[in-house]
C-alpha cells in the first residue's frame, strides 16, 4: 500500500454520532471548563444524559485533522500554573522506533508522516512537582479536578423521574464494601480523593488533548483497552483508528502495548489524537532498544525511555518494579510460572545478573522523573497468576506487598498511583485479592486484568473475566483491563476490540449498580421503560450496543412496522407478557381507578367486563409476515 | 421445500466427534449401565475426561435414524419394576397440532412422518407411584441412581496427577455455602439426596431414551437449553438438529417452548431422539387449544394437556402455580410488570374470571397425574422480575414463598420438584435469592434464568446473565437456564444457541470450581498445562469450543507449524513471558538442581554461565511470514 492510500484510510475514522445521540458540553466556573457528556433522545421526548470518552470524534461540529492533532483542552491550565516550562528535549534516535542507523530513509518518512505532531515537551521547573496529587495535597482544586467532578456527576437531573419509589430506591440500595461514594460529587471531594492518594486523575502536562477523568474507588468503574502493533502483524494507521473506536464504544483509557518498529511514531499519532489517557509499559520498548536480549537491559537504558515517553505525553506508565530477586523463585512451582510480559522480563534480567531488579532499586529516582510531568504509576504485578491453580500465592501477594511499600514512597514525591491486579483468580477467592490490596495499598486505585475466573473457554475469555472483572469492581477496584476474546489466541481485530469493550463497559456498569453508586441505575430504568412500553428504538439507543441490539431485532423481524410492534419474535403476539401486563394497567386506567384499585378491590365486579371486552383486545399493528 | 428435501437435511445432524475426543462407556454393577463420557486425548498421551451430554450423536458406531428414535437406555430398568402399564392412551385431536377440522391432510402428513416414533404410554399401576423419589424413599437404589453417580465422578482417577500439590488444593479450597458435597459420590448418594428432595432424576417413564442426571445442589451445576418453534418463524426441522447442537455444547437438559402450529408432532421428534431430559410449559399448548384466549383456559383443558404431554414422554413440567390472584395487584407498581409467559397468562385469567389460579387450585390432583409418568415438577415464578428495578420485591417472593409451600405438597406424594427463580436481579441482590429460596423452598433444587445483572445491553444478555449465573450457581443455584445474545430481541439461531450454552457452560464451570466440587478443577490445570508448555492442539481441545479457539488461533497465525510454536501471535516470540518462565526451568533441569535451588541458593555463581549461553536461547521454529 501506498502513502496515500494510508492516508485516505486514515481519514476514514469512525466520526458518526451514536443513533439517537449528540454531544453536549456542560460548563464550568471558568469559560475552558467544557465537560462533554452524550445526550440520547428519546421517542417520548425525554432525554438521557450518560458518560462520554468518545472524544471529539463523535461531535459533528469539531473539525479533525488527524496529522495536527486534536484541540488542546488544558494547556491553558498548565500553563497558568505556572510551574512548568519548555525544554529542548531529548535527542530522538533512529532506534527509538526500532531502526537501525542503515534505515535512515525509513526513518525521515516516518518522521515526516508525524511532522505536525511534534510539540516541545514541557516539564516541572526546577524544585516544582506537577502532579495533581500535589496541587491537591496544597488544597488546590485545579480545573481537572472540577472537570472530573462534572463529568462523574453526569448530569444528574435527568435521572430523577426514575428515582421517584422510595420503596424501590430502599429495596435496591447497594453495598459499596465500605467505599465512601457521596450523593453528589464536589470539586473539593474530588481533590480530597486525589491528595489521599484514593484516586488518580492521569494526565501528562505534555498530554494537553486529555480531556480529565478520575480513577478511585469511589468514582464510576472505568476500563482500559489495549491496543498496540507488534511484532507479527498490525500498523499505526489500524492502531489510530482502534483508539477511537475503543474510545467510542467506553474505552476510558488506553495502553498502547506496541512492540517493535515504529513504536516511537505510533505513540505520537496516538497521543496527539487521543482525548483519554494512554498508558504504555515502557520496558517494551527498553528491550526493543537492546535487541531483545532482556540481560541486556541497564537502569540508563530504560531511564531514557521513561524521559522519552514522558516528554511525549504518556500519562501512565507500567513497571514492574515488584519483581524482586528474592520473589522469582516462588513462582517455580507454579502451574504457569510468570505471565507478565514485563514481569518475565525483569525475573530473565535479575536471574541473569543475580542482582535485585533495577526499577525496584532505582525507585525514588524513577519517581522524580515522573513528577516532572505527571506522569502516575501503574504498578505492575509482575507475578500475577497465568491460571486459576496459581491464584492468590505467595509470590502474588509478596508482590502486592511491595507495591504497596512502593505507593508510600511515590507518595513521598505526590506522585500519583495505581496497582495492578490479576489475571487468573477463581471465583471464590477474588474478594480476597481486593481485601489484600485494601490492605496493602492503602487503598490506592486497583486496576485489574479481569480476572479470569476460569481457565477452561480459550476464545471466550472476555466472558470467564467479564464475570470475575463485575465482581472485583463491586468489590473496589476502579478500573478494568480489558480481555478480548482472541485472549490466548491472537490479535483483536476490530470486532473483538469492541465485544471486549462492551463486556467490560457491562461489568463496570454492574459493579456501579451494585456499589450503589448515585443515580447510576437511571439507565437501567428508562431502558426497562422503554422495553415495557415497546419503544423499540428507544430501547437501542439507550443500549451499550445500539447497532448490536437493532440489527439482532432486524434478523427476526426487519420491517419497519415492527419497531412500533407491541409484541416480539420471541412470544409472538398472543405470548407477550409485557402486552398482557400493559393490558392488566391499560384496563384499570381505562376504568378511571388506580392499578392498585383495579388489581385488589372490586375486581369480581369488573371480570365480567373485562371478558367482554377482551377477545381481541391487542393493540392492532401491521401484520407481520 | 418439499417432504425429501426436509429428510435430507435432517440427515444432517451434526454427528462428529468432538476433536481428538472419543466416546467411552463406564460400566456399573449391571451389564446394560453403560454410562457415557467423553475422553480428550492430549498430544503427550494423557487423557482427560469429562461429563458428556451428548448422547450417540457423537459415538461414530452408533446408527441413528430419527424417523425411529434413540434406543431406549431405561426401558429394562422400567420394565423390571414391574409397577407401570402400558395402556391405550389418550385419543390425539387435530387441535394437538394447533390444526383445524378443516385440515386433515396436513395433520395425516405430518403424523405420517412421526409413525416411527409412536409408542404406547405407559403409566403406573393403580396406587403405584414410579417417582424416581419414591423409590428413594423406601430406600431403593435404582439404576437411574447408580448412573448419577458414576457420571458425576466423572472418572477422577484422570484428576488426581492434577492435585498432587498439597499448598495449591489447600489455598484453592472451594467454599459452598453450606452444601454437602461428598468426595466420591455413591448410588447411596444419590438415593439420599433424592429422598431428601435437595435432588431431582428427571426422567419419564415414557422417556426411555434419556441417559439419566441429576439436578441439586450437591451435584454439577447444569444447564438448560430452550429451543422450540414460534408463531412467527423455525420449523421442526431446525427444532431437531437444534436439540443436537445444544446437547452437543453441553445443555444437560433442554426446554421444548414451542407454540402455534405442529407442537404436537415437534415433540415426538424432539422426545424420542433426546437423550437428555426435555421440559415444557404446557399452559403454552392449552393457550393454542383455546385460540389464544387466555380467559377461556380451564383447569379440564389444561389437566388434558399435561396427561398428553405425559404420555409422550416429557421430563419437567413448568406450571406457573404460585401466580395467586392475591399476588397479582403486588406487580401494579413495578417498572415492568409480569415478564414471564406463563406468568401473564394465569394473571389475566385470574383477573378476569375473580377466581383463584387453577393450577393452584387443583394442585394436589395435577399431583397425582406427574406421579404415574414421573414427572418432575418445575414450580414457574411467574412473578419473577423483569428488569432490576423489579428485583427481590414482595410478588417475587410472595410467590416464592408459595412455591415453598407447594413443594411440601408436592413431596407428600412423592413427586420430584424444582424451583424456578429470576431474572433480571442486581449484582448485590443475587445471593438473597438463594438464601430465601433455601430458607422458604426446603433445599428443592433451584433453577434460575441468569439472572441478568443488568438492563443496558440487549443483544449481550447471555452475558450480563452469565455474570449472575455464575454468582448464583456458587451460591447453590443447581441449573441455570440458558439465555443467548439474542434475548429481548429475536429468535437465536444456531450461533447464538452455542453462544448460549457456551456461556452458560462457563458460568456452571465457575461455580462448580467455587463451590470446591472434588476434582472439577482438573480441566482447568490440564488445559493451563497445555498453554504452558506450548501444545496448542492440546489447549485447543481440551477447552469448552475447540473450533472457535482453533479459528481465533488461525486468523493470526494460520501456518500448521505455529500450532508447534514456542510463543504466539499476542507478544511474538521476543516477549512471550510463558516462554521466558520455561527458558528458566529449563536452564535449572539442564544444570541438574531442583528449579527452587536454581532460583533460591547459588544463583549468582550460576548467572555467568546463564548469560553466556543467553543471547539466542528462544527454540528455533519455522518463521512465521
Amino acid at each position: 500500500m501506498n502513502a496515500p492510500d494510508k492516508f485516505s484510510q486514515l481519514m476514514r475514522l469512525t466520526r458518526e454520532p451514536l443513533p439517537a445521540s449528540r454531544k453536549i458540553y456542560v460548563p464550568g466556573t471558568q469559560a475552558d471548563i467544557r465537560v462533554p457528556m452524550r445526550e440520547i433522545m428519546q421517542s417520548n421526548g425525554e432525554a438521557v444524559r450518560v458518560y462520554d470518552t468518545s472524544g471529539p470524534y463523535t461531535d459533528p461540529s469539531a473539525e479533525i485533522d488527524v496529522r495536527q492533532g486534536l484541540p488542546l483542552v488544558r494547556s491553558r491550565w498548565i500553563e497558568a500554573r505556572g510551574d512548568a516550562e519548555a525544554y529542548p528535549g531529548r535527542t530522538p534516535f533512529a532506534l527509538d522506533d526500532g531502526l537501525k542507523h542503515g534505515e535512515s530513509e525509513t526513518l525521515a518518512a516516518l518522521r515526516l508522516q508525524a511532522a505536525g505532531l511534534q510539540r516541545t515537551p514541557r516539564r516541572a521547573k526546577a524544585g516544582a512537582n506537577v502532579s495533581q496529587m500535589h496541587y491537591a495535597r496544597r488544597g488546590i482544586i485545579t480545573p481537572e479536578m472540577e472537570y472530573v467532578a462534572i463529568r462523574e456527576n453526569q448530569q444528574q437531573a435527568w435521572m430523577e423521574p426514575y428515582q421517584g419509589n422510595a420503596e424501590r430506591e430502599a429495596r435496591l440500595a447497594g453495598n459499596s464494601f465500605g467505599a465512601s461514594i457521596p450523593k453528589v460529587m464536589t470539586p473539593e471531594f474530588v481533590r480530597d480523593e486525589v491528595a489521599r492518594g484514593r484516586a488518580i486523575i492521569p494526565g501528562n502536562i505534555n498530554h494537553p488533548e486529555v480531556e480529565p477523568m478520575a480513577i478511585g474507588r469511589n468514582f464510576l468503574v472505568k476500563i482500559n483497552a489495549n491496543i498496540g502493533n507488534s511484532a507479527v502483524t498490525s500498523s499505526i494507521e489500524e492502531e489510530v483508528e482502534k483508539l477511537v473506536w475503543s474510545m467510542r464504544w467506553g474505552a476510558d483509557t488506553v495502553m498502547d502495548l506496541s512492540t517493535g518498529r515504529n513504536i516511537h511514531t505510533t505513540r505520537d499519532w496516538i497521543l496527539r489524537n487521543s482525548p483519554v489517557p494512554i498508558g504504555t509499559v515502557p520496558i517494551y520498548q527498553a528491550l526493543e532498544k537492546v535487541g531483545g536480549i532482556a540481560e541486556d537491559l541497564t537502569w540508563e537504558i530504560f531511564r531514557d525511555t521513561l524521559i522519552e515517553q514522558a516528554e511525549q505525553g504518556v500519562d501512565y506508565f507500567t513497571v514492574h518494579a515488584g519483581v524482586r530477586l528474592a520473589f522469582i523463585q516462588l513462582t517455580a512451582q507454579r502451574m504457569t510460572g510468570i505471565v507478565s510480559r514485563g514481569g518475565s522480563i525483569m525475573a530473565k534480567w535479575c536471574i541473569a545478573h543475580h542482582q535485585e531488579n533495577f526499577i525496584y532499586s532505582h525507585f525514588d529516582e524513577m519517581t522524580e522523573i515522573l513528577k516532572a510531568y505527571d506522569v502516575s504509576y501503574s504498578l505492575g504485578d509482575g507475578l500475577r497468576p497465568g491460571s486459576g491453580a496459581d491464584a492468590n500465592d505467595e509470590a502474588q501477594f509478596a508482590e502486592l506487598r511491595t507495591l504497596g511499600e512502593l505507593t508510600q514512597k511515590a507518595w513521598q514525591q505526590d506522585v500519583q498511583v495505581m496497582i495492578e491486579g490479576p489475571g487468573h483468580v477463581p471465583l471464590h477467592m477474588v474478594q480476597a485479592n481486593m481485601t489484600e490490596q485494601l490492605q496493602h495499598c492503602h487503598e490506592a486505585p486497583f486496576y485489574t486484568l479481569g480476572p479470569l475466573t476460569t481457565d477452561i473457554a480459550p476464545g471466550y475469555d472476555h466472558i470467564t473475566s467479564g464475570i470475575g472483572a463485575a465482581m472485583i469492581g463491586w468489590f473496589g477496584t476502579a478500573m478494568l483491563c480489558y480481555v478480548t476474546p482472541k485472549e490466548h489466541l491472537g490479535l483483536p481485530d476490530r470486532d473483538d476490540v469492541k465485544v471486549g469493550i462492551i463486556t467490560y463497559k457491562i461489568a463496570a456498569h454492574v459493579a456501579d449498580v451494585a456499589k450503589g453508586h448515585p443515580g447510576v441505575r437511571a439507565r437501567d430504568d428508562a431502558l426497562s421503560k422503554a422495553r415495557f412500553e415497546f419503544r423499540w428504538m428507544d430501547q437501542f439507543n439507550l443500549s451499550l450496543d445500539p447497532d448490536t441490539a437493532r440489527n439482532f431485532h432486524d434478523e427476526t423481524l426487519p420491517k419497519d412496522s415492527s419497531k412500533v410492534a407491541h409484541f416480539c419474535s420471541m412470544c409472538g403476539p398472543k405470548f407477550c407478557s409485557m402486552k398482557i401486563s400493559q393490558e392488566v394497567r391499560d384496563y384499570a386506567k381505562a376504568e378511571g381507578v388506580s392499578d392498585t384499585q383495579a388489581l385488589s378491590a372490586g375486581m369480581q365486579a369488573k371480570s365480567q367486563e373485562f371478558r367482554q371486552r377482551g377477545g381481541e383486545i391487542y393493540i392492532p399493528v401491521k401484520a407481520v409476515p
